[in-house]
């Protein structure tokens, strides 16, 4: 059985679409939009906001403690999704081997009784750049460095907010890959081997 | 024609082992303590002294800067060592692929005109304990915590000092691997593999 792959990316990395990649070579489910859907229907938040506010911290409690999360005590909506993100990720995960992108997923599975491999995905500024205009479109340069230097801090501070450590450290992931250098397909080819040598 | 590797490692992670393994397999020099011999031939320090103090910065001058490096003003014994050890990395990298262990040889090898696959080898405490264990014998674990986490700190200021950067930040690495959780035949197989492709 393969493991859980937990995919943390930056910004335009491509980490969704390498894990997507990873997920259909590997023949299992692929969890990113998806935990959106299932989290709205987890805790009756509209899509749109989930989508909007699922890695970030705009609006998040001053208080919240994932410890004493499900006594319900002063949580924002913020909190609510996450809660309701974590649940649909630990679901999946318990379902079987499966690819999940984003949402502090390796941190959310760290202490979940599920073998994981833990990935992070990251590029250079040049590199990710392109592929946002390549992905998105038509805006010019400057706005979309600002776009991906406001979301990298969205993620940072998401993901301090809720589990208190540093996004990105080394230590947190098994492997991590610059998708820039070393190429798209190289890294779903590194990934599907590990998940392949660790099928057991 | 392969990349010149660099190998950054965390004391007690296998990273000396796995790029001697490399070099073995993809029929490269291997580049660690071959450094201090010849960075003793260059700047005149006995091997004793550069091994004792080629990754350290106890005795560093506190006016050094890389740019004016060569002016020889304020240079502490360290730094003339830095600088020895530096030019045989440059000199060993202009001759042709080889694998290089630490010393700051990504920084060194970044604006050189050489392909470089950076790589960065880093295992979890218990891990890393177990094999200093395994390799320096009989000494309590207590000791052998305090002298990887001193190793460390060395490590870090040291490359922090000479590069003016973060050690092990994720971005200044093609390709970060947990040797502990991974296994050091998986690191040497993926970065001979990574080689391989880069193979031009």
């Amino acid at each position: 059985m393969y493991p859980v792959i937990s995919i943390s990316r930056q910004f335009g990395s491509g980490g969704h679409s390498i894990g997507e990649k990873v997920a259909k070579q590997l023949n299992i489910p692929f969890w990113d939009g998806e935990i959106v859907t299932h989290a709205a229907e987890e805790c009756g938040y509209a899509k749109e906001l989930i989508e909007e506010q699922g890695e970030s911290t705009s609006s998040a409690s001053k208080w919240f403690d994932i410890s004493t999360a499900s006594a319900m005590y002063f949580q924002s909506p913020q909190d609510e999704i996450f809660l309701a993100q974590r649940k649909v990720i630990l679901d999946a995960a318990k379902k079987g081997p499966c690819v999940i992108v984003g949402r502090c997923s390796d941190y959310v599975l760290r202490n979940a009784e599920v073998r994981c491999l833990n990935v992070l995905i990251h590029a250079d500024m040049e590199h990710r750049i392109a592929r946002v205009l390549e992905r998105y479109g038509d805006i010019t340069n400057i706005d979309v460095k600002k776009r991906i230097q406001k979301k990298d801090k969205q993620r940072r501070t998401y993901y301090r907010y809720y589990t208190d450590q540093q996004w990105g450290a080394y230590s947190n992931y098994d492997i991590a890959l610059d998708s820039g250098m070393l190429g798209e397909e190289t890294c779903v080819h590194l990934i599907c081997e590990l998940a392949q040598k660790m099928d057991i």
